[in-house]
């Protein structure tokens, strides 16, 4: 891997073994459908609340569309008519899981969703929420995006008390604990949040009552918005602008908003403890429509484009993006260096899901799947190719390859965040750190194993920077752990649970 | 409807009735499919499972099939691979839900299936069998059938203890029941079957154990079989027949049978209280190709006809039964008398959830659905007209009506069973009392109602010799509660449940 | 096969080719099914048209449905509003390929429909029928139920003047020699027909008018009905009572009959030749409350049955059928006999086209499909089998040793019709004459090769004096090629065309 | 229409109007897909084709996938082994008609495929290509983009001479043409095309041929590549980038190419006429990675914006193009004026056929349904926004108010092409002319009725020099007839043929 071979047997042997992956990754699940391990950190989950609106459900199907790129594995929708609830979930996109009629019968003024991504092996019905839950006070039902670390000791807790268990879902296990409390309701829901460690966003919506809570440090991002006297919830902003709501604020970490005949209740089951948004919001996963905190995403990840300019400025003919997430900052870096911007990776839109994966002698002679370089734009020029992060680096190395066949003199990879070293344990499905490339690899060992012919990371101030808005902290709130190894919450546990989601 | 006109306007606006009932009956459940209310008790469930069999989960699919006439709307098979389970459940006919895909996918060399019914408006794929759980000593499956009494009483203890369900299935509260219990898993499942009231057959699969259960008084069947090796249970002989799997005997009321790798272990939970096997098994739910306690269905339904035929002969010049299910009491009576036995009623065999029911203005014009008299047949005849039960009157009317229109002279109808009077509360779905036609009419009037030259129900007595083959008791073990009001359990409770299975 | 041993080697093989061919058979076509060979001759297509009725497609959905028993693999209805076609066709029974949309889209006074049975290999969409054309005169529509012995022969013309086809139904070539004649409509059909050799029933429908036709032997049933004003045509008298038409009379062979504003004209394109009524119609295909020329199916099934205990007495404890089609002569075999008649055999009803087919495996170890003895009928007994035909003798066998192996000390096996032993011509689909047992074995040597006791097949007059009726011919009309190999018609063609209905 | 008013109530309504077709417009459509009406003229269709690969189907596959934005509505492969016919045709896209079985049963070395576009109201899977013939020389697979204006006159002609015609399609016309030829399947060819009027690619397919051809003006594109020795046709050079094949060269206007064991043979049926390729095809159709005749479309478009950019500079802050047709030339606007290129609006990507609208009063609260304006960056500014062309004005309006409501001060429309005003003949769908916006409006007035603060649509002059690249001819060999009224060809018939594909 060290030598100076342009292109390396243990590049393209890295490539097999990442494609062998890529390839037997390919499988039915539960659901009947096939699904495509790609090299990115995956979305998690989004979730979507409406508290008296007449068409609770069908604005829950446009807001889930909106958060449709946070999951889409599966979804659902559970709806409350004067208590009685009527809930649908299943397998796929929004728009594939419902149909007119199955909206249709989920009458009520009041509504909780969620789109669901998957880790592999966990992609059953059964997982999908909101899960519906009776208890002593009748209907409940919860959805989460995030991921609580101490879940699987609170688990072996309940079971020891008894408990039975029917998906393995955190979600599940806050119902417990919400049922075991001979408390009041929203006290019950208070003590259940404060034994949990982690990063997430819940709805849990009963025949009275819709709450709203974030987790002390305000991990995953949950944003309250108005439409007319209705009160909408929401993972990201854009789900208010699809369905032409008003913004309002953020949940605040901590916080626990209820909602009842009565009105809004604000309150808290924790202190804010130090702030720490998930940085990958910020890069990647949101939608650059979305604000986080009043930061607008495309305008961060253009300003991460531009810092990045700043720090590594490269003579070359073209400015290209990976599309989608990374055409943001290749925008933000044209526009800082005066390099022009061009589409010279052009995404298929059309693949899915269904998709059937070329065999590996087809791929050998060069079909591609979904991305192509668009040859007479990079053909004889140098490219700079704006991503926004490497996960294992198989990814980056077929992309620079293509540029390359596709005539490329020289490709200068830019990454608009920091290597990407260490597990999340809050929400993020990161691959085992052995395979994370950062890992154990310096930057210019990546740089040999992806081809390029130069690389540079985007650093962690830059990135600090380029977020900005934020409050007079040092690294004004985000969580970077990822980058850093700097986890703001306690992580070791006998029985401790990283990289996957908490609707998992 | 007391006036001596032959086709009375109370008998057509019962008709109206009833039909408003069939037509607007027809809905769209959450699976997505169409039903049919039809005038008939309904069938349960069935259960089968198999201990010992490299292709458990391929022997499941032919049992189930063999028991699908229990159970059209969903079922699931869950499968043990060295304590890992594997389950999939569906809406639909085991050949629908099961593909070689997902079938292959179940492997293991223990299984335990369910094929159920649907009471309207719980048509969920979250019902369908086996439920599957996690607890303290890992995965749990169980399926059952039949009808918890007080179930609301115990559901309720349990949510005051903090206890949540995701089913409104008698299923869950088992196995809370056994989750909560810290005995071993055996004392824990008798502790929980004592406190259960109620007819039932239950199948319980753990990560090293094989139970299967019979309530106390024996209400439903379930039988012991053995292939090569293997153990196999099910809720009829017809699916141990089906797999070539040799019967060994019925699992007796009051029984737990544990098979572990030890092999075959016979407890009880309970003694056997006044054994009261549902005589609905008998008359009309199990296979005419089943065995109940060793006395075939087939034969005991023949000589339910012969009996019939000596309590009520009529000259007549043929006898048809109404398919499929009359057709042995319809042999037996043509028999005895030495009237010709002619299929005058043809039923058609692709009609099913999926079909379309006529407008009312096509059926008004004539158009058939399930039923077709055969009019060289019937043409001029007198008929008799053999059937196994009465429950709201209406398809018995527009039975005898359309042999009259295909040309019978005379249409004597002969029921062999007594008049079905009270609502169960052991796993079949019976309508409201105040519809069983039985329960507030004459024999003289239901005759009127159903517009027959004579009708006569098969006495008590009659039943319980055709049936025959049991020891020395007075009712030779049978439940007649619903003809005679003689509840064998206690069925006063704050919360009592009737009239469906619990697997609903 | 010659030899004395019970159950020589060569049955054994026999039935693994045999089944060898039962397994390989199951495939996916095109439409996404999988089909079962059984060893049946297989029944063919069914035709079914209305011609005034504001809910022709309705109407022809439940005449269709009546009818599926002629063809499950694919239907179609088309419908005329003002002369304006709306059709649709899918793959799957009647009930499968429309919905309520479908069906409700299909709007119009007059309507055709067809149901077909595929031969393996041509299971396409684009096979189902009505085909719908366009040309000269506007939209033309066909539909057609049995085979035409010189088809290859007029289309090899047709492709030498130019003609295309889209499928290889016979049908297709009907519309082209329609499509090319100069003249008239009627006469433009006559013509066509008057080229035609074969056994067909014929529906066209154009924008102006409705044809029925009968081919000049009568081979395929074809009935003529009316409901109120409106006109029905049908294969089978089974659709008329489905709908509620009265029946009217057989349509006559060689004649045609034309429908449109001016009512009904009935015309003749050729004169009636030797009448030759599909002997198979009456001994298996149609259903038993049809009636052919006016003869009851199930009463002339029954004298076959009564004909067969006068040929072929043998002392017995008890007759039982091969469900479903041998019901009705068993009764008469009972019947005439005295002999108990019982249900030796069930028929699992829910077995369909996508039941997973059990692996080589659990087949050895005894896993039953479609049949089950009924072991404590048959036990210790003597048992009279009654079957209406035996094609390749494999199906004979299974059910024979599933007798025996249930308990039955000696099978009898009774035929109720002549040996099948010549390939059929006119629209049923036969195996290769190599295939059929009774054209290379003896009574004797079939009776070996299925493993019975006694084996007989009813005599051709037998069969002719049970179907009666008809008129003074010495056959009574009826075509007895398929035993007596007397081909009404020419069959000798360079290119000749056999074994398949004229819908493939 | 014409007040001062910056938002009259002509404009409401007229939004009204084209929202009522936008709601109404969705429709189930015979394949059971919900299609929606946007105001775009629509892509047409594109064909793919291999000869001499081992998995012609596979390679299909990929590329008809990567020409899948020139028809969403159905699509199919035929592949040749050995001169036998395999195909799949279906509703939907290439993903959802094709799995592994379906794909991997279309062996053959050769292969020609389709995907389409529908035209409301022919949306059937009748209509599917490749249309697969049987004539006297065996299989005949035919695939075609583009429209014959004359087709409707032969179509006649053929009619009259006894054709029949199971589509609606032109390609059916040709398959009629060549099949009555008496001539060499090449010879007959070339006398069926030299009978065409229009613009289109075919596609032909004999047991021994495959045959590419392109109209004598070039209107639609068609490429041949080599992947290894096979040769590859497609629609657009990006199918040849999807599979890894080599470009070689355009099929010329009026050629023949003709592959069988001999290789390929280069034939004319006619010498070019006046060179006219499709102007939309490079404004809009072509995916933005391609190349027709060596221009690249992403570069060509992006000089449409900077050619927009020097007729009519507007002082603004931001750029944005309409997603995701218009980024190309929006980028090249921004560039060429320095002011920055944004995100102001953002697509939803995972908006499809199946997508539920928003009721009419959830759109009226602004429930958004593709497209949302992104506030934090049109906020406070003037806002340059680009598209690439104006049919109805509808969608226009819609996008101008959204980033109005999302607090551009003002917003400036520049469109990349000269205004819409004449219906195509060629293979593009257009509305009916009254609806075209600019047939009936001033550029002042369009302005108006899309509330822009002004408005510009690209010269022709502009528009023929940004395509460059041709040869000397005045407007360098397209086709402008839709905003020129000068059409290449004859189009003036007793029947004529316009606004749609040939394909419907």
């Amino acid at each position: 891997m060290e030598g100076s071979d342009p292109m390396p047997d243990a590049v393209k042997s890295g490539v097999d073994a990442a494609e062998a992956r890529f390839w037997t990754g390919n499988h039915y699940n539960e659901g009947g459908f096939q699904e495509e391990i790609f090299d990115k950190a995956k979305e998690e989950c989004g979730v979507f609340g409406v508290f008296g609106h007449p068409d609770a459900a069908g604005l829950s199907y446009y807001g889930l569309h909106a958060l449709q790129h946070r999951g889409e594995e599966s979804c659902g929708i559970c709806a409350s008519e004067d208590g009685e609830f009527h809930y649908h979930r299943g397998m796929g996109l929004v728009k594939e899981v419902f149909d007119r009629d199955r909206l249709g019968a989920l009458k009520g003024d009041r509504a909780i969703g969620h789109v669901r991504y998957s880790t592999s092996g966990s992609s059953k019905l059964g997982n999908a929420q909101p899960l519906v839950f009776k208890y002593r006070d009748g209907d409940l039902a919860v959805c989460t995006n995030g991921n609580l670390v101490n879940e699987p000791v609170i688990r072996r807790e309940l079971e020891e008390q008894g408990s039975i268990f029917q998906t393995s879902s955190d979600t599940e296990v806050i119902a417990h604990l919400i049922a075991r409390s001979p408390k009041d309701l929203v006290e019950a829901v208070k003590d259940a949040f404060a034994r949990l460690i982690g990063g997430y966003a819940f709805l849990i919506m009963t025949k009275d009552r819709l709450i709203a809570a974030c987790d002390p440090n305000g991990f995953r991002p949950l944003v309250m918005g108005r439409l007319g006297e209705a009160y909408i919830f929401a993972s990201e902003t854009c789900a208010l602008e699809t369905i032409g709501a008003e913004f309002v604020r953020d949940v605040q970490p901590g916080e626990l908003l209820v909602l009842d005949k009565d009105g809004l209740r604000e309150e808290r089951f924790a202190k804010m403890e130090r702030r720490a948004v998930c940085a990958m919001e910020y890069i990647y996963f949101a939608r650059p429509d979305s604000d986080i905190y009043s930061v607008n995403l495309h305008s961060a990840r253009k300003r991460m484009g531009q810092q990045l300019a700043q720090e590594a400025f490269v003579d070359a003919d073209i400015v290209t993006g990976v599309p989608d997430s990374s055409i943001s900052a290749a925008i933000g870096y044209a526009e800082q260096t005066g390099i022009p911007y061009e589409l010279g990776l052009i995404k298929n839109k059309y693949t899915g899901r269904t998709f059937i994966q070329p065999s590996q002698e087809l791929r050998e002679k060069g079909v591609k799947m979904k991305l192509s370089a668009v040859r007479k734009v990079v053909e004889g020029k140098r490219v700079v190719m704006i991503d926004d992060s490497i996960v294992r680096g198989t990814t980056s190395l077929r992309i620079v390859n293509m540029l390359r066949e596709a005539g490329a003199t020289e490709v200068h990879v830019r990454i608009s965040s920091p290597p990407f070293m260490n597990p999340c344990y809050y929400g993020i499905d990161t691959p085992n750190p052995a395979d994370l490339i950062a890992s154990t690899k310096s930057v210019e060992e990546i740089r040999k194993a992806i081809n390029a012919d130069s690389l540079y990371f985007l650093s962690k101030e830059g990135l600090i920077d380029a977020v900005g808005g934020h409050d007079g902290e040092k690294n004004r709130g985000l969580c970077l752990s990822c980058f850093d190894h700097d986890y703001p919450t306690k992580v070791e546990f006998e029985l401790a649970k990283a990289t996957s989601c908490s609707c998992d």
